[in-house]
């Protein structure tokens, strides 16, 4: 859950065919390109979109580490919730949490969380340039 | 890294074009995807056909928790060698740990672990049928 | 383009990271997923909601050729339109058409045609159950 | 089928589970990153790594048109063997057909297509250098 003093961003899509794998639900890598979507929407509800930093400022947001715990199975063509939170941010590190959410039933799918690092275009870590921090709640 | 008194299985694949992203280096969702190879190889190697398991006695290993940290990006064309091990298991559970390495430079790509509850058809928690016990370690 | 006297639907998906190559760009194989949303909109549109068909009804709608002229690049966080339409169908085969555009520069990124057969659980052929032909133009 | 005069390279790989969908079967789309696959390995055999022509030479092989038919579904775990060959080539394009064969039983799963020209850096078609030509059957 977002931690106190945080807000959250949601995103709604929809499960793809291609998604789903012969057990009959969703295969399990495809809840960390949902992460991936979440964080993007949080990052334009922020006032960021992420393809213009990486473009234009070189800024890219490397992942570090990712986990997830499946809770209950998605189904194709369920409509899922993706909420997105910032849990930790500091000028050179970013954490998302997540909550994925079957929409019709109110079904709590998954949690997860990334850390990233901030990079530039040879993908070295670099500092966030002031500008973006605001928009993750970094001090400057 | 294995602990002491496992085995580790290795198995190798080739760095796909379809598996990088604009970022030029694998996105990262595909290291839970080379994790998957890597168990099922585990399980060949143990004697066990995840395939037969699955279709012959409805025996699932659904996937509860799955995590990764990324150390070394991987590159197209890269042969990567994906290491598996059981980390813990028992009559209802099963605990993968992973390596992954790439060949050519024996560089170490990223670490993980996948936690797994045995299922039925109806993908409910059963406990593991006798005859698979001992491939995983698990005392009858 | 939708021949003459038949309709199209338009659905709207935004380009994922996930789905971009080293290129720089989407990479190919992902335009075929987006035919497969196109036409489950299609369906949904027409009064079928396909999961239901399958899951319901035992209808499925293999896959048995696909094809795609790739016209100018998509990126990343574009925002694309599929267009959907049926170019031929009788009760046993179904011929949908394609066109993805980007939206913001209105510019044509591919066509594509795929061709199905129905089937049962068990992917044989059937023919299409009457309740389901006008929803694509077929007549009982 | 190769044409007379041609060489086919094969190449293994078997079915993941990510591969597979709700029909118990492989999404078809996995298809054309087969054929991708296949067509590394062809300029492999003729010597010609695909990563270095991209790396060190600029040269992209971008795909302007794929197409695929598919004959009898592929399953998990299968052994497929992709067969690749040159259908047409010529200093600005190239064309290669493919077959996709399930090994144990050697039943044929899919013929496919796909049409490349030949693109620098900024995605712009380019004569393919010299040193290339032979590799693909073209006459400098």
């Amino acid at each position: 859950m977002p931690v106190v003093g945080s807000h959250a961003v949601d995103v709604r899509l929809r499960v793809r065919y291609a998604e789903t794998d012969q057990m009959g639900i969703v295969y399990h890598a495809n809840y960390l390109v949902w992460m991936e979507i979440g964080r993007v929407e949080y990052c334009r509800a922020a006032g960021i979109v992420y393809r213009d930093m990486e473009r234009d400022d070189g800024v890219l947001l490397t992942v570090v580490e990712a986990s997830c715990r499946f809770l209950a199975p998605a189904f194709y063509d369920d409509e899922v919730t993706v909420r997105t939170w910032v849990e930790d941010a500091n000028p050179r590190m970013l954490r998302f949490g997540y909550e994925m959410l079957e929409h019709a039933a109110n079904r709590r799918l998954a949690t997860g969380e990334t850390k990233h690092f901030f990079c530039n275009r040879e993908r070295k870590p670099i500092k966030l340039p002031d500008k973006y921090r605001a928009a993750f709640g970094i001090d400057k």
